[in-house]
């Protein structure tokens, strides 16, 4: 069996000793006769392992008392509903920063439950940069600010955190939770789909101050309503198990690895590698502020993209797939999780060096 | 390793070969290198799986052309508020037939979405019996009439399909899915959580009409809008891809052993075995009117109910196990969905046969 090197933007590669752990106790986790997927939500294994993944996040993402953490299903773009329903109540308005599609699509679906005030966006510059927060027009009125610390598309990541003041900040960190230290109590809520550095898709983690709870619309479903949830323990409806389970074994393996200083260490490192050659390349570029680069998503370009497709089946003859760029932005995109091994990048890179002497 | 007997009313037991083959999977599927958990959603693999696990669905319950068979997050509890937030706009109302805790939920979150008419309730009768359809008092302006077609907690199931004429018929069928024939032609939208019969949680199944869709309302959330998720194949948002692998091993399996009217033989060979022991006993007794007994969910109560732990705990020694009834309506109850063998009903029998000896 080859592994490949899979720079997919999410569901993303994951960490191979989590498979295989996964397929050992595919039939009889720890002696019970079952798989975890048989397990009811409700009986005291799954509750044990539920727990698990719950405590572990928490100790790695050093989560303050005062926050619950949920464990939901519909994903980011779910949440883009989910949120103002359950937040824009307190007020009925909340600020967007624009950084990149996803936020885009974010403030766009809450315009349906509130008003929407773009405090900022970087779209006229092609959403290369993130808008210093100088130039944010935060309302203080708002019932809460919303970023994306990271987006795939474009390639942008925060590297600070903005000073909102008394009013919540609220991040979508679908693409970069799990993947360096956060400061949780400078954040209302934190959300993210599981798929890029925690696990399968199907599961969503929501991070929630607890004073944010119970301002949901009357429109809000019961499934999506965090205040239920948070009473609920996330088992007010049946919560996607299997995804939890693997989330709980992603985490044991990051926190046996160092957790979240050694992720980011090793994050950077692995960025840096690829960011160094693009810098020094004259045939292939990354756009992006040096200063908001994403150490998650690395867009390039080829200088003649009439070779986009030469270079992918290279790549993909070498063992390293989905190397393809967003239709929007084209070109060619490294994702490059927690999971992806320093070896996958160097490859990469490697062969982007044999590619820039043959055609460049 | 012993598999036990699990007779959890879902999560709930799945064909061990369908652990098996995901298991062997588990690193490498079909030679590309990478779990189905890695696989980009938009990659051609992830795409031929996605699309095997539908073409089987529609093959197994013999969906006509006409109607869109989506793969959606949320489960049936979510569904109770993605269901009128995409149909009742039709009219503004619709019909509920109550016949257990499910459907009486159903309505209840409904009605933040529209006017809700309780066309019938089992509830006088504590949820032994399906009403009749000549005492259903329907509103022939309905959006639709909601049905919950089997109720896990009391252990009614329709064994008949009403007819509401032009009113089109929705029908929870989240725990007895794919347990038998259906003439999908007769109602305009089923839906169902997989992790009874199909799969693991976190995936919900819906068949719907094509003209059903577009009625959503104003605040349906995207990723929860039906004709959104139909024009985009399921995947508006990411969807849930592990879960709905082994929906499709499910699917692969059940039509290897001869599809519904198999497993439909098959149930009713298991659910006889129990309810003709419970009608021969004079210590063991359920409740329900037998025409409408349900062949996946037996709920019984002992004639002693100090003695349910004594039975509870002799069933886990003897590898039984998730016998207990639901809070609400005490005693025991065992689920025994398509993946329980005959031999865990046969064994579950000889132990109340026993039980009954010592303490009858």
């Amino acid at each position: 069996m080859t592994r490949v090197f899979n720079f997919s933007p999410g569901p993303a590669t994951l960490p191979e000793p989590v498979l295989r752990q996964a397929a050992d106790e595919m039939l009889d986790w720890h002696g019970t006769g079952m798989s975890v997927m048989e397990m009811s939500h409700r009986g005291k294994e799954f509750i044990s392992i539920h727990a698990e993944a719950e405590a572990l996040l928490r100790e790695l993402l050093d989560i303050p008392p005062g926050y619950k953490v949920l464990f939901m299903q519909g994903g980011a773009i779910g949440e883009n509903a989910i949120v103002p329903l359950n937040l824009v109540g307190a007020t009925g308005k909340a600020d967007y920063v624009v950084t990149g599609d996803w936020s885009k699509k974010s403030a766009k679906e809450a315009a349906t439950y509130g008003k929407v005030n773009i405090a900022a966006t970087g779209e006229a510059g092609k959403f290369t940069a993130i808008p210093k927060q100088s130039d944010w027009k935060l309302d203080p009125g708002a019932a809460y600010v919303h970023i994306c610390s990271n987006e795939t598309i474009g390639g942008v990541q925060y590297h600070w955190t903005p000073d909102t003041g008394k009013v919540p900040l609220v991040a979508d960190m679908s693409s970069d939770i799990l993947s360096r230290p956060i400061d949780v109590s400078k954040y209302g809520l934190i959300y993210g789909g599981a798929q890029k550095n925690m696990g399968p898709s199907g599961v969503t983690v929501v991070i929630v101050r607890d004073d944010l709870l119970g301002h949901a619309l009357p429109v809000c479903p019961s499934a999506f309503n965090y205040k239920l949830q948070a009473e609920n323990d996330s088992m007010y409806n049946t919560p996607p198990t299997y995804a939890i389970y693997i989330l709980g074994l992603v985490c044991k393996y990051v926190k046996e690895r160092g957790g979240m200083a050694a992720m980011a260490e090793h994050n950077v490192a692995k960025a840096k590698v690829l960011y160094d050659f693009l810098d020094s390349s004259s045939y292939f570029r990354n756009s992006v502020a040096k200063e908001d680069r994403s150490l998650m998503n690395v867009p390039f370009h080829l200088k003649d993209p009439s070779k986009d497709e030469t270079f992918l089946q290279g790549a993909q003859a070498r063992g390293m797939i989905q190397l393809k760029g967003h239709r929007s932005v084209g070109g060619m995109r490294a994702s490059i999780y927690n999971a992806m091994p320093i070896e996958g990048v160097q490859a990469l890179v490697h062969f982007m060096k044999e590619f820039e002497k043959e055609h460049g």
